[in-house]
């Protein structure tokens, strides 16, 4: 995201979806980009908001953030008493405007318009079949396979073309789909991706995350269950299950690092787990140390709760420029060990001659860790040892994040004690997988592991990367 | 255009098509861009040109002028030995990036290009019945119901699937089309829409006018025939027709005014088209006069011929502003009649105690001659005859170009009388329909004359105009 | 000006000024903007409108064409009953921001405009005795030294300032100076750089050329002369000479390709000189023909009157692309020939096998002329006859026009016959000097010949150009 | 600074500057862009730097952001081997680019750059008297008037010129200046606004705050003292006082708010006396509660303190978007109330049925403090008890801080009991003013209380705000 240079070292989430029923009022367009700006965290490369207001479908999409994708100009026009939203963040190949969503197209029926968060794991064999068929596809993202296939099936009502086409994907994804009678929602059989339910008033609201809710002035319902479809019209809400299994497969990473901390997902506080997280590490790995700092900004509620097991102090060690952006002048050579300096800079103050506890909630590439153990030992740290509040990554993701290379992952690369010398820890303690399960209080068979232990919840192709239009 | 306020009064052409198969080199995004400059003038809303180096396709459109829309860098990505690209000017419905061209999609086959100029008269039905059969639709431009066609019937081959479009789809185009192997050209049966084959050393390219050619070092070899599929691929070239009608009904407004005047639209050359019209309206119109001068620049041609023919001297007369862009501030009422003055000043002192000819190619609603004649009266002219080198314009077109509601065309609405009443003039003659076919130098038979009698070369259901995605 | 490849050879005169006093309407600003936008072909470099509403002045300036530089919005905020306004070419050298006009600052007495045509030579010297004083200079423009001599005369009243000012800079200048209580006009005492005075309705404009008048809704007056100012306030407008001689040094150059063929510069029409120029050219060079054709657009009165005077037929040769603006694609060597294509294209039907006289307006460096003349006979012409309207340029200016350095005119480095080769005419014919003094019909005494004689009306430091900042 | 709404309630900083002298190496103009980066806090309405070849200045500002106004090539284009920079924050009416810094012009010795941070407050007298002697000013800023000065005394050198110049200006103000020669510190005769001396290798560092030592690579040496001039050139540094008074008045708000936790400013760390005022305000102003949170970002760690020294636990409470940038869009009047929720969430799972204290770092107008503590109690907040570490601001600053009309000041129009009313706070405890100088450890005498206690340094005209150019 950073142009030029990488700045931090995590998993990217690939995406944010919102939809919103509302009694006719003009505000839909608003109410949506509020909520999108809640969930800018989850994808900062394109946004988009598509309206429809019973006769006519009206969007705009566009690469950038939400507040420079979005002026009051075009949200005036953006009239329609529903509509669904999306953010997203893209790998660099799949970087292009025509990928930006929601995907709005014409259909027998009249415009459906589809917003997705996730990843197919047989969308590339479906393109082929419907590419036989005689289809042609103008994008390389999922939503327009997916949409194509409701638009085939929707001669027998789009309820029945909805299950039939969740019948035939596999992967990972929480839909917001919109027609010009409905809103729908749709989350895959696993849970795999989280998608939740709102209420403003009389008015029905769905968002990847909760914290999309209050900036709305909405209020969380519950989180909608894996395989469920809820409809929204002018009669209410109705619910309905394409399947049913016992198997569920949440991605656990929401908990650490991609949802903020004042979600609640699948009931579980975001926060509450991470402080939960930072207790038990405590336990797993305790030290002697004079104090615990956070990596910020996430990584704060582990800290605070690290301080709170162990009985040491937590305070801040790491400063954060909030002027980062994302657009970032290209360092010269001998400028770019000054240029990674510009994101955090170490309290030196409040460091010196001290042992410390650096909480950082992922440990992907380890170049972040390793500079920053460097600079906090610089502004005066006699002691840094490194505790994570999650297992080491060794594996890749098929259902919607962004992971490097397998040997682009230090965790997969290297032992526990090569990477402590790699980073330059006094100590480093990874959370146990139960132990990071036990953080959020549900049961381990909720969660997809995967990235830290290869065990898929479906079968994948392994080494293939998600398919792009280039492949 | 001009956004605010009209600043002249013509018909509009929808578009502009090139295609260039080259043999190799990497110049072909920048020979299009040398190409699409030329042709300017047939769109100015959007830009766009995709190429295809036998593996993949890149492309590149956006809104707005060639120079808006390229720059270095752009042009830089996009590597192929062959490439399409379009101009298009737009109704205001249509004005969306989304319906920017070459439209570039994967179908079975890998990816196919299309960039039309033209309007299909059954494009709505065949939409209709290929999303009953399940197809989605992104845009409204008839590009898009074409790739549909041709990768339904793709499994035939390329060829025969065009030749099975073509004989689907009615209405004007000429068509470049492209995917990893070939490069086509297509003109519709009644060659309404113009379309011509250039070489340059070994390469073939394929131009909407001969003008693009100039500009990329090639030169003219033929038009492509109405109902004639050109194929350019690593073999060369061939050529086979979908279908050889006896009927021809080319636009006659290539000639007085679309096309550049150096071009050649099917062997004639425009300039001398024009040119011939002045002649002709000199005998048709005859007048006493001191001064014959030109509406710039498109009839310019026409009162050198009128001035020669009548032994009335030729002059400037009107001055233009050759700054004044797209761009155009919004005049407040009171301001308003100011503005129509920036883009051109009378010239007094040529104008002074004259019986002056104003030469015009067209009258479509009759404001900008209105305010011209009285200008030039102001500015000091005793006299001013209006001469037009077209008939009224009483009838909309179907075949890509954008005519105002019926009621607005002065034409149909006015007797020539009372036409010569509203605008000021002395006198006001219009070139016979006969008069301007003999310009051209061609037989009647060849042309849609449509505009000026209202008989269509095929049936069209008159009173709607194109269909766009709204409606 | 054309950014990465020079696309036409011309000398470039440096500015253009505006100024406006009118009785209270809030039109000013845009007023202005029309008028700017009729001066535009005097420079397209910066632009700029400073207005005062008899308390405060709002002004605005930028870099780019004048329609880039306002908006709506911009001329919202600019109130005022009086205002003046400035376009700018610049060399290189001085293309800041900071060096667009008009210049605007405080001073004793409120506040004081400045936008000046034309340049200083003892400008330099003035900073120099100006900085020993103590003054800063911030930025390399004539109007801030004006500004500080005006300020430092102020406590002796405005126009005694005016005055004294006058009589210590050296040089051409055209100058509108605004106040908190008028507007002045000002012309250096050679009357080098145009300044003439128009009224619409009660209010009175003041520009360079009388083009702006015409869209402005405003009638030519007079022209301010030599060594006049020019006052205008509440209670009218009154004329002061600062100085009288009889020495009178206009520039030619305004006739020959400067101004704008709709303007009258000291009661000569533009259009008319040129016009003359052609029938003289035709007397001094006659030449077997059969076509006379024009370099567009500057060229085609010299054109109209060569072809009157020779009995030869006026036509157009080379078709000119209007899309052709500042933003040009910077070509690859191997491109660079075609790039130079698209400026101008030939008329090969009206070329083919003619003999032809190409008439210019002036030739600089001759790199064009080659060009052109290559591409005629390229395109069919038997014999291309150059003529030009402007004796050869042989020295540089020192009053406002950007010359090239000497040993790039190809008029000070060659014979004619040598320029007739280079350029690959079959024959070459400058009009004399007394020929283009004629053409105007006033005296020779009247001009300022210096870069065609090198007699310069004042003592100039030859070799050294105008100073600039970074001297 | 966000467009449309006023998202927090803050008092602003005018200003930060920055120096550097290398010994030739390329790399001054990026090393004061990161420096400009860790000030930004300081000022986000426009940015600058200069630099200097010791023949030549070079020089960029915008209005912006740093990253919006430098990129790539306007950095690689400013080569020098020492610089100056600037960022700025600016009222309303002073916010035009002409206002931006550094400040470059020529004087009699070559060219002079000025960068200040502070206000005079006899700046407009001294203008008055530089304009009766027939200067001219063009911006409204006091380094334009600072530079005249200077220029004016330049003839017996610039360290006496400076000296001379400091003499005469009343106010607040540290400076950075540089010439073709040296580069230049000044710190007004009080100290009120900081500057501190950094070193790198053998290069030195001029910085408003420390913290852009760090992501310089440079580290502090010691703070400019009030009345010092550091210069600084080929040959060194040297220090020279042109005063040394026994008085000091250093703005307290450095510490409260201001700069940066990393930052030392006169030896005392900025983040231990935010904590130390967390400490005394647990002792000042105790309670029984349950969790103690901060207004993020800058009251972290006067929360951290007040937790420490309390033993309530310390825990986050509202979560910080950090995606609201400065342009935001104007809300419509029925979406006002939703749009101030974008910025801060609350974090109901640690809130709920909790006794909270909210700790700020001052309340200006009160707006925000209302929300807050309604919003913490809608998301469940048994109690909120509102402390904050600076006393009420009751009265206006003339040195270069903007704060609001007196009859906005919360603190000036109401009693600490109606105040806590006026929010709804069940507790409202303000630092005393003893207790915020004693969380610095200097001595009172050290500092500049006027907001709190109205006792200037100097003798101030109040009821006039600083002076700008429409005055």
């Amino acid at each position: 995201m950073y142009h030029g240079i990488n700045l931090d070292d995590k998993l990217r989430e690939e995406c944010g979806v919102l939809g919103l029923y509302t009694d006719g009022n003009d505000n839909t367009a608003r109410l949506l980009y509020y909520g999108l700006y809640a969930l800018q965290h989850r994808g900062q490369e394109s946004a988009g908001i598509a309206v429809n207001d019973g006769i006519k479908s009206y969007y705009h999409k566009a690469m950038g953030l939400v507040p420079e994708v979005f002026d009051d100009e075009v949200l005036e026009k953006l009239k329609g008493h529903m509509g669904i939203a999306h953010v997203r963040y893209a790998t660099s190949e799949e970087s292009y405007v025509e990928n930006a969503q929601p995907f709005v197209a014409r259909y027998r029926g009249g415009t459906i318009s589809v917003a997705h968060n996730g990843s197919l794991i047989n969308g590339k064999k479906i393109r082929d079949s419907l590419e036989v068929e005689g289809a042609i596809f103008q994008t390389s993202i999922d939503s327009e396979v997916i949409a194509n296939l409701i638009a085939r099936y929707s001669n027998e009502g789009m309820n029945k073309a909805i299950e039939k086409t969740m019948a035939l994907i596999e992967g990972a994804y929480a839909l917001t789909i919109m027609t010009e009678e409905k809103l729908l929602g749709v989350r895959d059989p696993l849970g795999l991706r989280p998608l939740c339910l709102g209420k403003m008033g009389n008015n029905y609201v769905l968002a990847s995350e909760s914290c999309a809710f209050d900036v709305m002035g909405a209020t969380l319902v519950r989180d909608i269950e894996p395989g469920e479809i809820v409809t929204i019209d002018k009669d209410g809400i109705t619910s309905t299950f394409y399947t049913k299994g016992d198997k569920r497969a949440s991605c656990i990473f929401e908990y650490i690092y991609f949802s903020r901390p004042d979600s609640i997902i699948d009931n579980v506080s975001v926060y509450e787990a991470r402080k939960n997280a930072g207790r038990i590490l405590a336990k797993q790995y305790p030290v002697e140390a004079d104090l615990v700092i956070a990596v910020p900004d996430s990584s704060v509620p582990v800290a605070i709760g690290y301080a709170e097991a162990s009985g040491i102090p937590y305070g801040e060690g790491l400063i954060k420029n909030k002027y980062i952006g994302r657009t970032f002048i290209q360092p010269k050579q001998s400028m770019r060990e000054l240029a990674v300096r510009l994101k955090l800079s170490p309290l030196s103050e409040n460091l010196e001659g001290k042992r410390v506890v650096m909480i950082d909630d992922s440990i992907v590439r380890g170049t972040t860790s390793r500079r920053l153990v460097e600079r906090l030992k610089s502004a005066g740290a006699k002691e840094v040892h490194v505790r994570v509040s999650s297992p080491p990554v060794v594996c890749s993701c098929y259902f919607g994040i962004d992971t490097p290379d397998k040997n682009q992952l230090i965790g997969a690369m290297k032992t526990i004690e090569e990477i402590r010398k790699t980073i330059g820890a006094d100590s480093l303690g990874y959370i146990s997988t139960d132990g990071l399960v036990n953080s959020t209080g549900l049961p381990k068979e909720n969660f997809c592991l995967a990235c830290f232990n290869g065990e898929y919840p479906m079968a994948v192709d392994e080494g293939k990367e998600n398919e792009v239009l280039e492949d």
